[in-house]
């Protein structure tokens, strides 16, 4: 199933059914009026919201033209939104750029931090920033949304509890994070609003490309409508999202609609830290890891963080070139 | 006006009015369902819910003996609880004990965490975690919850957003929280979920008590019976909770329901870090400090962590001895 929330006088939104070829969108109101209620009661709701699915695609029921530019992001606002580190060579470029190496335990134990989830901004919402000294920054990655999730779960019955998948703009104030990190409580004030992909999807909407808990397929990102990176999201996920669930709820349950992130997607593609689009690569699904290769290279970074007006688009093809999720498409508007 | 949730079927519970005197209570669905529906609509809503209380107050209306055990916290989940470190005295113990200083920076700028709102505890309920060994210890605080507060929103103005008050048992993890700093991303499976009073009061229930956006009261904790700390909540915070809410705003918007924490309440009492009861002093808000006071002064902490079956009472009384928020009571209970 693919779910969309289209803005309203409700903080919630209007949940909306979306067709598997994004084409046609119909409301999810019969069954339930936000996405969060679906969560919340998803057992006894699937079979409804299903046989609801089918009807929008084999064309039975009335619907309308999905229009992404309509959308909030799937869940408006969430009761926990957690996004790990799993691709640990992102993390490894952002400590070898200053000369750190890191710790053996990283590659088995998941960074984790807990963003803010009470104010999220749609996928086509200005990313708002009140100073551009703050060294703005997108982060391109794949998110999953839990039910309950219970204490203690093993990685083997996490996977269970994935419902939905989503693509995320996970916003970064590169200049306000050395600060903040060094007073050793973790992020804050560097994380502002996150953005999601207009359509969040069941897993099974991925066919073969979901396995064992990973996305196989290239997530694309396009800084400025130059294509920026387009890594696997498969490929270097040193957890996957069955481990990320387990690691989150080691010692709390997850509530339902518990939203986890895999970090920023990134790979190393048989080289010591990936390489650019233009010299073949990849390339990557953040400006801070170009910054990083140029520090390790020529000692200091000259690639800039976003500008006013920058803009960046994340969207994730399936084998047929088709969009999964729909794209984020963000514009940086800065208020001083 | 002062609120309490009611467990029921719902996630969110049923809203209920308390009495001022703590004695008796009506539901609230007349005007809001939940609490979050309330502070939803709070400038809709706040004449209604003023009259409401009034007539319960006056005995206008039939009411029911106010039952906290019946209570969740007064938000059963919240979309953003975010816990400042106002007391820099705690916050130097815990340094001073390991041997460091405290940053300069740290007298000027808010310490903040974000931590679990997906799944609160209520005020009676068992405090259960893994394995004792992970050094459970309880910290007593108070926490605002606001309505909308606007991204870069001054000091001054934030007050004006703080709509309620509650007290905390934010529950930490002693034993995970090194290996969790060292990391670098902050406390996450180190903080399980925190429980709230039964009781949330509107700041004008605290009279002359509530200066400057700080509450100017001892903050009552019993640990197994025994009284373990009075610190004066207005004496020694550092930063007021109009400093925290704007600290918390100064890169995002906080939605409707966010709760900010004030920290462990923690007194130097014209001492270096204060002193326990027994000495004659207003004690402790978690037993962190105690220990770190012993090791300061022994070399090593004496006290324990909490064991399975240990209690702990969090309360604040006005000056006429009558308790204001109701008591979060606790019992821990361990898994494993």
């Amino acid at each position: 199933m693919k779910f969309a929330t289209y803005k309203n006088a409700q903080r919630d939104g209007e949940l909306m059914m979306v067709s598997r070829d994004l084409t046609r969108a119909v409301s999810a109101a019969p069954v339930a009026q936000t996405l969060q209620q679906f969560i919340d009661n998803w057992d006894a709701l699937e079979a409804q919201m299903q046989s609801r699915y089918e009807k929008l695609n084999s064309g039975e029921i009335e619907c309308e033209a999905f229009d992404p530019k309509r959308c909030h992001s799937p869940l408006p606002r969430a009761y926990h939104w957690a996004d790990g580190s799993a691709y640990v060579n992102h993390v490894e470029l952002v400590r070898r750029a200053r000369g750190a190496e890191i710790p053996e335990s990283f590659w088995t134990d998941p960074l984790m931090y807990q963003g803010g989830s009470d104010d999220f901004i749609g996928p086509y919402d200005d990313v708002v920033v009140p100073d551009v000294a703050m060294g703005i920054d997108f982060e391109a990655e794949i998110a999953v949304i839990t039910n309950d999730v219970p204490m203690c779960v093993t990685a083997e019955q996490a996977g269970n509890h994935i419902k939905l998948l989503m693509l995320v703009n996970d916003v970064s104030l590169r200049g306000l994070i050395p600060g903040e990190l060094a007073k050793g409580f973790g992020f804050y004030q560097s994380k502002p609003a996150s953005a999601f992909s207009p359509v969040a999807v069941t897993p099974d909407e991925l066919g073969d490309s979901w396995t064992d808990t990973k996305v196989n397929l290239p997530l694309q990102t396009h800084y400025n409508n130059e294509l920026f990176g387009k890594p696997n999201a498969g490929v270097d996920m040193t957890f996957n999202f069955a481990q990320l669930v387990a690691h989150a709820a080691r010692t709390r349950n997850l509530g339902a609609g518990t939203i986890i992130g895999s970090g920023t997607v990134s790979n190393k593609q048989g080289t010591d830290y990936g390489s650019a689009i233009v010299q073949g690569g990849v390339g990557y699904s953040c400006i801070a890891e170009v910054r990083m290769i140029e520090t390790i290279r020529d000692g200091k970074p000259s690639t800039s963080f976003m500008a006013n007006g920058d803009t960046v688009r994340i969207e994730m093809l399936d084998d047929q070139q088709q969009s999964i999720f729909g794209a984020i498409e963000q514009r940086v508007s800065v208020l001083n």
